[in-house]
This record gives C-alpha cells, structure tokens and sequence, in this order.
C-alpha cells in the first residue's frame, strides 16, 4: 500500500486553547480568529505573494489532539444526529478516520510579514491551539462554492439563546476593553452552538477554556447562562480588573 | 519539523488517461466522470453508510504524475494570468507545492457495493486515470458553499467555442451508441476551457488521449475544430466503427 510522507509548515494559534468549545466547522463562529505562523522556509512572503486578493483561504492541517492513537472505526456517531445513529466515517467529518486530515474554510483578515516571518490572521476558526498545518490554499469560489444537498447535515446548525449573569455583565465590558476584543459575541457565539457532546446533555455546570480565561455556564431551561469567567493570575494582580 | 505519514484508500479510474486536457479545476466540466475504487480494509460498505444522501463529495488526493520529483519554488505562473505574471505558490492551486495534496469536490452520481468491493461513480472530475485517493468528506454546503471574493480567479475560466469536422461528425455520433456516451458534450466542454500550456498558445494540430481514443484538434481563427478521432485496436478489428 503506498504511502505519503508530508511535512508541518506551520501551526496555528487560536483562541481555543482546549478541545471542549471548538466549533465543530469552519466558518460558524466568524469571531473565532486565530494566526497561522508559518515555519522556515514556508514563511517566504514570495510563496504567499497575491494571497491578499483572497477573501478565504482553505488550511488542511493534521488532527493532532485526538483520544488514544485515533484509530478509525467504520462507523461513527456525529453530534448532528444526537450521538445515536450511525453513519460511515466516509459521509462524516469525524477526526477519527483512517488518514486525519482535516479541512477548514477561513477568512483571511491580514497577512503579517516582518522580520521575524509570516503569518496570517483568519476568522471563523474551528481549529484548536497547536494545530499542525499541512497546506494553504486559495478558496475559489468558481469551483469550491457548491450549490449542493447536504445529506444529514444540509443546514447549518441551530443556534441556542445565550445570557450573562448580571454578576458577569461588567467582568465582560472590562475584558472587552482590555485584550479582548470582541470577547462577547465570541462566547455568545461558540455556546449558542452547543458544544456539549451529544452523549452529555445533562443539566448543571459546564467549562471551557478560551485564551486564559475560564468561561463557566450553566444550562437553563431554554437558554445557556454564563455564571462566571475566571481571570488568568496577571490581570487579577494587576488589579484593573475583577 | 514534524511529519505525518497518509496511507492510499483508493484510487481514481478516470477518462483523462493522460495529463494534458486534465480541466484545472474539479466541477468544470460535468461530463468528466470517473469512478473511485476503494482499497480493502477502506472498501467496507459500512464505511460509506450514508453517504448517498449528499450530492457531492470532497476527494483528498496526492499529485502522482509531477514532472522531475515535484520540487516546489515559491512562485507560480498560473495558466489563468496568462502564464506570465508570477504568484505565490500558497496563493495558487498549482501541484509544485510543498506537501502535494489535491482537493476537488465531485458530483456524488452513484455508491456500487458488490462482491468485489465497493466503489465511488463520480462527475465533475480533474483527476488523471491513477490518482492516489487520501480521503474522502461529504461536502457540506453550510460550511463549505461560501460567498468568497477569489482575486485573480473569482470568475470560472471563459470558454470556447468548439466545432467537429464534417468527417468526423459521424464518428463522434457511432462512437456516443457504442461505449462512449456523452463523448461530444466531454470533448466540447474540455476543449472549451483551452487546455493548451500558457506558455504554448501557437496554431497547429493538438492531440489528447480521452478514455482509449486520440482526439486530434485545430486552432481556427476563433474556435477550436476537432479533425479526427483515433480509435483503439479493438473498436477498428470490430469493424462496426470507422
């Protein structure tokens, strides 16, 4: 069986330090940003010259965070059927599959050369901190852009209410102000998606990461309540903040 | 620098039996069809449960037919700025690329699953007779489908007018009930997008392999004219076609 060696070019930095939170496809979350920095010698500004012309950009990169070894299955149950029906690994976009290539549609906001290299600033990222990238492309709507019919997923996701315990509202603005641009709709955004697994739909308190800060909810009755965002140690000891 | 090892699942029998006439892109020409046959263990029907509901799929491939080892540069000249201006590579589709994975999203026509394993019957296709399948995705329009601004390639390709010679009208027609349908509407929309190198735009004859026929082919004034079709050994013993 042949087969075919490729090499990282760069990683990505995101706003999804851990895995919990990470939308499940590019694009649904447009707040979600994060760099991509390419490695030497990818990091040529020759080899991205034009690449600003593209509203969107395609990165494949490797599935690097997976449970065990990633062994593959057959069948796998996706979020979208409510984690009980099956369907082949090949009519999914399961990261457990037999080659973890993973495929996500960005928008480009800024290319960045300086002395210390290159990198691009993209929205809509699905991609978790420390992802290998493989390969850039550009997203060409001519031939990408599909009028389609989508199987078991043919629409996007819903989206669920979210609201801010008045004890957090102003911890927000704060932050908000403060390195954390955009912070907000950003939660408002990944949440509303639901991002628990579909085996754990149970009431009570759920966590995640993003950046430093740990984001707390909790489930209502129709909507997710955020009930606290925990600051890392260097903004609670600068004392602006609380 | 970290690498990743893929595995071939599969690989594609298609009707570009040779590079040149190969459209540039996947879904240009929705007469090029092909199949996908899976390698065991990936040949399990269970594997593609589903899969049939979506209308197109994404294939991941790996560039075999490189000339030289397929060492990359930083810059490209794509045929579509005329083969003169020069772009980045990362801002390109172009197969000299560091890590020589493709992308194309075909029309999913129809799942076989016999005793002999199990294949993919595909439309829309860019890929040459062998190419080694990585993966395969359901395309997913709500976050594939997306309205992109694509710089020097936001428009599909223009395309050009193509006529048959009188002598081979008749050909074309015998050879459409006998093995071969839809060949008019295939030559016609692969000629159309001028399969000619950039840097070789001069008259004269052209030929293409297509399936197992030669397709020889003349620049007019403002049109291609296909002049002959060759066929294989066996069609031409048969004596039914001439």
């Amino acid at each position: 069986m042949n087969t075919f060696q490729y090499t990282q070019i760069g990683v990505v930095h995101s706003c999804f330090t851990e895995k919990f939170g990470v939308p499940r496809q590019s694009g649904l979350v447009s707040e979600a940003s994060g760099v991509v920095v390419l490695f030497p010698p990818f990091d040529d500004a020759e080899a991205f010259r034009g690449i600003e012309g593209f509203s969107h950009i395609w990165l494949f990169w490797h599935f690097h965070a997976l449970r065990g070894h990633g062994a593959w299955q057959a069948t796998v149950r996706p979020p979208r059927l409510g984690g009980n029906r099956r369907i082949g690994v090949f009519a999914s976009r399961s990261p457990y599959r037999p080659n973890p290539v993973g495929l996500s549609a960005v928008r480009l906001t800024r290319v960045c050369k300086d002395a210390g290299g290159l990198s691009l600033h993209v929205g809509g990222l699905d991609l978790i901190d420390g992802t290998p990238i493989l390969d850039i492309k550009p997203y060409l709507p001519y031939t990408d852009a599909i009028h389609a019919t989508g199987g078991y997923a043919s629409e996007a996701p819903s989206v669920r209410p979210v609201s801010f315990a008045a004890t957090v509202e102003g911890r927000v603005e704060a932050l908000q102000q403060n390195g954390y641009p955009g912070l907000k709709d950003l939660i408002v955004n990944i949440l509303g998606l639901d991002p628990r697994p579909a085996y754990k739909q149970d009431k009570g308190e759920y966590g995640m990461r993003l950046y430093d800060l740990d984001v707390l909810w909790i489930v209502g009755d129709s909507e997710f309540i955020v009930t606290d965002i925990r600051l890392p140690t260097h903004l609670r000891s600068a004392g602006n903040l609380r």
